[in-house]
């Protein structure tokens, strides 16, 4: 990618700087370049594609308009930001993406100045910067060529979460002056759903009408009783129209809806809206995938890609040797929908990650997907639970944080039948921090009520997504992103014994207590130190009974687990002792106190002291005479 | 309250179906007793007021027009439901309210099953109504006698929380068979906020606008050009004098505005949307507080009440003899705010609760109040941090569950320097689980970068909020409901060096590790049994220089903390000691694996073990030798 002859316009611009002394009919060969450079640079190393590929005429254009860094530019989710991070000084990094000491793939504060606000998750631009335009108003940065402007970027899909509504809301309260660019590209990673992309979708049926509207005005005296009533109307009935009324009616002033890939279009209304007082939303259509075809054809493919031939496209790939956790999940879904009439199944816009592809079209009945709304999707839950339905949300650890309170105060305290089914539990790899599934045992083990699992294997998750399902009250399985070890699965819908571990391998000295995914490792050093191995299999309630039998006849535990050590579940097994009165010494194995860097899972995992040599290490700094001291007394 | 002879029409009332039998005009002379019962009762034994004295006419006509509980009535938040709890069976309990052993200050489905769903946080009635609606569809409820209907009530300050947003835009979508009455009398527990009130405030200024739109329409033929526009304009411009768009736009049919407190008004309505078919909206106005003047003119004051003369109303209080940690911060706040022009305060929507009345008062242009939201509050403090702004944002631990992923994602994960005031922590007591903030420790102390204190009496409180704030990073100091010892306060801001505990007593055998208001018993029990007594100030980072050289000198450990053992306070000092590789019995006592039922906070105390006989008890029945054997030894 250092060759760059054939960017004769991008090559010249190293920052935005450079990108405002472009006149403005040479931007779009700019665009085309930089278009044509992503494609490069993602088909050469994969990521995100799609958002990138739809807002490459708006970066140019707001990059061009706004005078970043000093004005904040904020992306939403971050999906987006390939373009962004080309202009602005990483065009060479692009492709290190998502890789281990490269570019992280989303905006992040401590990569670039231009990076204003981390994200990841969705919906937090216009609270971000809101903030932002009140903090530099407040703080005395409004007079003169100190006044900053502030910019969100955020898309339909994104629009559906609550907390941008909250946002909105309070936006249109305090009027700062700042500008929210609607990204409407119909498309979150799925296609979207919601009333809201209904409204759209009939706003932009709607030119005939608007065509008719523009006939009756002309029609009319404006000084008439009529044109006052017209203009009265007008003044209130765009959304009949245009998808404004939503907007205007929270106190934002809208314009639009613009063409997305139309520069001269985007320069102009930027610069109309930049120097409008007061909370701007202009409405731009865009389409995801834009420029590249098989793209624009297959958005959901296409959304985040490995890589691949730019002239060929995607290559379908041979179904992998072994099943991913979410391949598990989705046929177990099935199965046992197809056993129990009472399963619906409730995805927050995560309809392919998940893995409800299949139970989507098999059982569209008792399919939902609620949109970017995660918050809603856990209390909907509780709602068919009350009627005796047996819902089964699917969900990422990461996205769980979202409806905690959800979690606790509409499922949990009421004891309801709700199933959590947790995707990407633990590290999740090439997404970094933001997607880190590292919390979700801290964060559940405390409410009373709950049953957790965590599975060693692919049957193992099959059977406890079954005894979740069977149990009475809320019950959650969480398992990590790709695949496990390759256990044989059993079509049965069998269930485990709830809160019974499963002791792996009786040893002496040492007794590993393994929770989840940390069992391959686990037990190569249980074997090579002669320990005693356990797989916990549930977090909560614990195995108490072995837990004490084990402590009487072993030297010290190690705990295992890829959740943060704090408060995780090796702490819930010191507690267990604690409470029993028993002390031994416990080494904790587990996610440190700190956020995790992007790479591969594995590399991750290595990062993190998870792997197979760092948990040896640890094990074998902390306890020297294990293995040794054992077979002595064996 | 035993004695009915006054209230003729409401006595033979035991179920809504007594109340269903009543003919339509004697339902206002229903209502009329209904509201007297309800002064009595709340007069003689306090509670929630404003919202039920709102809703009476409500609740009397939907227990009339729906067949409760077949049918499903959902109330949002939950404080308007004391008339609802009259007629549904608990008119003689309504006085044992809030108290230990009687009724729930919120629908509880243990309690009653006309209680559908148990609330207390707001905002999550369409959400369960729509579960119940979807979960009633598709498990076969549709036909005949069996056709279920389901019937959210939420107020106007609740629906500015993002997910009523969410579970409006996903009812939209998916269709169902639901009616949300919309309950709009311009209050949460202070004045609502947001762009979307000051809508509803034009929408019914909009009278004289109506008057017009009636008029042009009769001067234009039906079948004309502008006959035909009008007719299509109607359909969408109703937003113009009712904020009917909003819903409207998000598939909701909409009725209304009516008067909430007309009962023939309320029949009719009520039996119209009952047989439309999809999701429903009828928009109420009420007044809270309506029926009894002095809680109409102050509603903030009468939103909650403790016993008082229904002819005098309530009186003024004398200024109690200690602050509660509330004014410890609202006058900390005051003073920081004057020290440092950075400070910018933020609530959700709790101006008086979290103690914010003085500043909003004093600092207009740095208070934020954004309206129940609390996702937003967290992600607009983290932008302003972006901008160099110290964002103070004041919560209670129970509602900060609503902005776990906020605090995460866009707070603890960029480092950035947002202060937490948390209130209420730990242990509430009337209000009962859903209020109680009994998980904040064990669900931050988890996350990378979090600074958490907790204070064991005022003064250290307010140094701890000053530690908080000088601190570059995100920090939270947690501290409970009501008053705390009676510490004498220091004018300044001095800080606290970060991560140092206070040893309080050095003592022999066991060392007393205390976490915030946990102090005062535990000093009581270190000087009975001559241990050693830590007040440990931090939860995060820990003291670890004391706690390694107490576990030298000590045989055991007792932590104490009002936060949930799982996960908690005690388990991180369980984690220090581990990763040390230190062994030594530790006693964690704390808020034990159920959710707490309500009562006095010290009726809550004493029944999770936590007041003084109950901490004795647990440290004596572990360590009997304890204070004999350290005499011995000393």
């Amino acid at each position: 990618m250092n060759d760059l002859s054939h960017y004769p316009h991008l090559a010249p611009i190293e920052t935005p700087a450079d990108l405002r002394r472009v006149p403005d009919d040479e931007l779009p060969a700019v665009a085309d370049e930089l278009r044509q450079y992503l494609i490069e640079a993602v088909a050469s190393s994969g990521g995100h594609f799609g958002a990138g590929l739809g807002v490459v005429e708006l970066t140019v254009a707001l990059h061009h308009v706004f005078d970043t860094p000093h004005d904040r530019l904020v992306w939403d989710v971050g999906h987006q930001c390939y373009p962004h991070k080309i202009l602005t000084g990483r065009r060479e990094r692009i492709t290190t993406i998502k890789k281990k000491d490269g570019l992280a793939p989303f905006p992040r504060r401590e990569e670039s100045e231009y990076d204003t606000f981390g994200v990841g998750h969705s919906s937090t631009s216009i609270s971000a910067a809101l903030g932002m335009a009140i903090a530099a108003q407040r703080l005395g940065n409004k007079s003169g060529s100190d006044h900053r402007k502030v910019v969100a970027v955020i898309g339909d899909g994104a629009m559906t979460a609550g907390m941008a509504f909250e946002a909105l809301n309070h936006g249109g309260d305090v009027e700062p002056d700042m500008l929210v660019v609607f990204n409407d590209n119909g498309m979150s990673i799925s296609e979207n759903v919601g009333a809201m992309t209904k409204m759209m979708a009939r706003a932009m049926a709607s030119r005939r009408l608007n065509q008719l509207r523009e006939r009756a005005k002309r029609a009319i005296p404006k000084q008439s009783f009529m044109g006052r009533f017209f203009k009265r109307w007008e003044e209130h009935a765009k959304g009949m129209f245009v998808p404004s009324t939503l907007f205007e009616e929270l106190g934002f002033h809208y314009t639009g809806p613009i063409d997305g890939h139309n520069i001269p279009q985007l320069l102009q209304a930027l610069r109309t809206v930049k120097n409008l007082p007061g909370p701007q939303l202009l409405h731009v259509i865009t389409t995801k995938g834009n420029g590249y075809a098989p793209a624009e054809q297959a958005q959901i493919e296409y959304h985040a890609v490995g890589p691949f031939d730019p002239q060929a496209g995607l290559i379908k790939k041979n179904a992998p040797a072994k099943p991913t956790y979410t391949d598990i999940f989705s046929d177990w879904l099935c199965d046992q929908a197809a056993a129990d009439e009472r399963l619906l199944g409730i995805t927050p816009a995560m309809r392919e990650g998940s893995g409800l592809v299949r139970f989507s079209k098999e059982y569209p009945q008792r399919y939902f997907d609620v949109a970017i709304a995660e918050q809603h999707a856990v209390t909907l839950a509780a709602g068919m639970a009350c009627e005796g339905a047996k819902p089964v949300v699917a969900i990422y650890s990461t996205f769980l944080q979202r409806a905690y309170d959800q979690a606790i105060h509409d499922v949990a305290l009421q004891n309801l039948d709700v199933t959590f089914a947790i995707d990407r539990a633990g590290v999740v790899g090439p997404d970094g921090a933001t997607h880190s599934g590292s919390f979700d045992l801290s964060f559940l083990r405390c409410l009373p009520n709950m049953l957790i699992m965590a599975p060693a294997d692919e049957n193992e998750c099959r059977m406890m997504l079954s005894t979740g399902f069977q149990y009475h009250g809320p019950a959650a399985v969480r398992y990590p992103r790709g695949t496990g070890p390759g256990a044989t699965l059993r079509k049965e819908l069998d269930t485990l014994p709830v809160g019974k571990a499963e002791l792996r391998r009786r040893g002496h000295g040492l007794a590993i207590l393994s929770f989840g995914a940390m069992l391959a490792p686990a037990t190569e050093i249980a074997a090579e130190l002669d320990a005693s191995l356990v797989n916990m299999r549930f977090v909560k309630p614990l195995d108490e009974a072995l837990i004490l039998e084990l402590a009487k006849g072993h030297d010290a535990f190690v705990t295992l687990e890829d959740n943060a050590i704090a408060g995780g579940a090796g702490s819930a097994v010191a507690e267990c002792l604690a409470a029993h009165g028993i002390t031994l010494p416990i080494l904790h194995l587990g996610l440190p106190d700190v956020y995790l860097e992007h790479g591969s899972r594995e590399e991750v995992l290595s990062m993190a002291g998870l792997d197979l040599p760092g948990i040896r290490h640890a094990i074998r700094a902390r306890f020297p005479q294990a293995g040794r001291l054992n077979q002595a007394n064996a």
